[in-house]
C-alpha cells in the first residue's frame, strides 16, 4: 500500500492507495465513532456499496445508507439536504463518520455537507473516479454550485482519511478516465516537468489503465497535490495553481449549463487555451503551447472550446470565483512545470477567445 | 469606548462597545475589502440602516445592501440564499466583507453565509438586541435551522469584529429586553456567581435598560463568553456549558414551533428547568434553584414551560445535538457560579418535566 500524508492547519490526515482497499474501510473509521453514514449514488452504490456496507460493517457500529441522484445536475443545495434528511431522520450525531462514496460531485457534497451538519463532523473520502482520486478528494476543498456559478457555496474542510482502491476504475466509462487524466497532466504543467514528460511517454498505458501506471500517476499526484495544500490550505496564494485551466473552464460549464461536459473535459481544453493565453503574456514558447495541446488532446480530451461568443465568455469568467476587484487574472504558465497567477488584458484574451472557438452545435 | 478581546485558533478579533458606535462602523472595514455588503431586515433597517450606510459610505468602497425577512421563522436555507443571491448578483468576491446588522437570526444568518461564500469571506457582526450582543454575535457560531432540529446546519466562523451600540436598546420590544437578560444572567449561574448577585440587585435597572447597567451587564457578558470561547471554540468541552438551560430551550421552541417564544424566553425557563434537575442529581440546593427561578422570573421571562407531552419533551431534547449515542445529558449547577456536564436518569428528567409542566393554552 502507499500512503501519503497531507498536512494542513484544519487536519492533517493520510491518503491510502491500495488495490482491494474497499474491503478494508473500516480501518479509516475512529474508535470514538457513534455511528456511520455511508453516502453514494444509483451507479456507484450498484458496482460498491454492497462491498463498501460490508467493511463497514466490521467496525460493529450503525450504519446508516443515504442515496442522493447522480449527476453534476444535482450538486446543489436541494440535493444536500437529502444528506441532512437522512442524518436526523437516523439521529446521527455530532461523531458520526460520514464516508462518500462516489466521484467529485459526492466527495465535494458530502464534504460540505459534513462541513455544517452540526458545524462539523468527521468524514472519509472513498473516490470511485480517477478525476477525484487524484484531485477532488485530496485537499478539503467542498461546494455545492449555485445557479450564478459554480462551488460558490462550499468550505476548506478536511477529512480525516482519503481511501484510493485504483481497482474501482475498471468500471468507469472511458470519457472518464479521460476528464481525471486531464488532472493527472495538469500537474506536470504546474509544478513537475518531468512528471509531464513521463504523462507525455505513458499516454496509451494511461488510457488502458495499465495497472502501473495508473497507480504511479495517481500516488505522484496525490503527492503533488498533499504538497501544494499543506503550503496553502485556503487558497491565499500557491494553491491558487491548481486553478490551471479552471477560469476557462468553469466557463465552459457554466456557459453550456453543468453536465454536458465533463469537468475534467473543460478543464482540459481550457488548459489548452491558457496555454495560449500563456504564450502571449506569460512567455510560454510555442512547442509548450502545442505540447499541452496534443497532450491533452492524446488523453481524450477536447481541445477546440465551445463558442460561447466573446462578451458572454468574458461575463462568465468574471463571475468566477478567482476575480477579484473585477479583474480578470489567470494561471499562466511561463514554461511547462511552472506556474505564475497574473492579470491579462482584456484585448489579449479577446484574441485567444477568438482564435480558439468555435459555434456550438 | 470599552474594548473586549477575543482570541479563537478560528481568529482573534475585537468587541468594541460604546453609545454612538453605530455611526463609526467604516472603522471595522479593513483596507483591502473590495467591497461591502450589508445584511439586516426590515424591522431594523427602518431604524438604523441609513446610520450604518452612512458610515460604511466613508470607506468610499461599494456598498451591497441586503434585506432579509425578519425573525426566527425564516432562519432557514431558502433565507440564507437570498444572501449569497445578492452577493452573486452584485459580483461580491472573496474580499468583499460582509455587516451583519441585526438579531442573533441576522447574525446567524450573515455568519454561516460569510463561512460558506466563496469558501468563505470575511464579516462583522453588529448587534442590535441584547441578546445577540450578550451572546450570539460572540464566538462564532453560525447556523440556520432545519426542520427536524435548531441550528442544525452551521459552521464555527469567526468574525472579524463585533460593533456594540448599547444605544440601540432603546428600541428595543421590552420583551426581548427580558429575553437577552436570560443570557446576561447564565452567565451568572455557570461561571460568575458574584455577577449572578449583581444580578439580583440590579434587575430594576438593567430592565429599565439604565446606560451604566446596561454597558456593565454587556462587558462583563462578553468578557465571560471570550474567556469561554478562548478555551474551547468548537465546544469540544467547556464551552459547552454557554448551552445551560438550551437542551430544554430548544425542546421548547420546537415543540411550539419557531417563534412562538423567544429563544431568550426558552431559554429563561430552561434554566429554571435545569436547575431543578440540578437539584436532583448535581447537588444544587433548594435555595439555589428558588434563586435561579426567581431571577428568571424578576427579568421577565417565563418559568413554566409548556406542556409538550412527557415523551414528546424526551424525543424533542434527543433531536438536539448535545446528545452522543443517544444519552441525555444536560449542563447543570452544582452551586450557583459553577456548572458540569452529566447525564441525567430518564426517570428523574421525567419527573422534572411532569413537575414543571402546564399544558399549552
Amino acid at each position: 500500500m502507499n500512503t501519503v500524508n497531507v498536512e494542513t492547519p484544519g487536519g492533517s490526515y493520510p491518503i491510502h492507495i491500495a488495490a482491494g482497499r474497499l474491503d478494508s474501510l473500516e480501518q479509516s473509521i475512529p474508535d470514538d465513532a457513534t455511528s456511520i453514514a455511508l453516502v453514494s449514488n444509483p451507479t456507484v452504490a450498484a458496482l460498491y456499496a454492497d462491498r463498501a456496507k460490508r467493511a463497514l460493517a466490521k467496525t460493529g457500529k450503525r450504519l446508516v445508507y443515504i442515496e442522493l441522484p447522480d449527476g453534476e445536475a444535482y450538486k446543489d443545495w436541494q440535493t444536500l439536504n437529502l444528506i441532512f434528511d437522512g442524518l436526523l431522520q437516523s439521529r446521527c450525531d455530532r461523531k458520526t463518520v460520514l464516508v462518500a462514496l462516489g466521484g467529485g460531485v459526492i466527495g465535494d457534497m458530502v464534504g460540505f455537507a459534513a462541513s455544517c451538519y452540526m458545524r462539523g463532523v468527521r468524514f472519509v473520502q472513498v473516490p470511485t473516479t480517477l478525476l477525484a482520486q487524484v484531485d477532488s478528494s485530496v485537499g478539503g476543498k467542498t461546494a455545492v454550485n449555485h445557479p450564478l456559478g459554480k462551488n460558490m457555496i462550499g468550505a476548506f474542510y478536511q477529512p480525516i482519511a482519503v481511501e484510493i482502491d485504483p481497482d474501482v476504475l475498471r468500471t468507469l466509462p472511458s470519457r472518464e478516465v479521460s476528464a481525471g487524466l486531464a488532472e493527472v497532466i495538469k500537474y506536470g504543467c504546474i509544478i513537475d516537468a518531468p512528471f509531464f514528460d513521463w504523462c507525455e511517454q505513458n499516454v496509451a498505458a494511461l488510457r488502458a489503465l495499465d495497472h502501473d501506471a495508473v497507480a504511479y500517476a495517481i500516488k505522484r499526484s496525490c503527492e503533488l497535490k498533499a504538497y501544494v495544500v499543506s503550503q496553502d490550505e485556503r487558497e491565499s496564494g500557491l494553491r491558487a495553481i491548481l486553478n490551471f485551466g479552471h477560469t476557462f473552464g468553469h466557463a465552459i460549464e457554466a456557459g453550456l449549463g453543468y453536465g454536458h461536459w465533463l469537468h475534467g473535459e473543460a478543464v482540459g481544453c481550457g488548459m489548452a487555451q491558457a496555454a495560449e493565453l500563456s504564450a502571449k503574456v506569460a512567455g510560454l514558447d510555442e512547442l509548450g503551447v502545442a505540447r499541452v495541446r496534443d497532450l491533452v488532446h492524446a488523453i481524450g480530451c477536447p481541445v477546440t472550446p465551445p463558442n460561447l461568443g466573446t462578451d458572454h465568455w468574458i461575463e462568465l469568467m468574471q463571475v468566477d470565483k478567482k476575480t477579484e476587484g473585477g479583474t480578470l487574472r489567470f494561471i499562466l504558465l511561463p514554461e511547462i512545470g511552472k506556474a505564475v497567477f497574473q492579470s491579462a488584458p482584456l484585448d489579449v484574451l479577446r484574441q485567444v477567445l477568438h482564435s480558439t472557438a468555435v459555434p456550438v452545435l
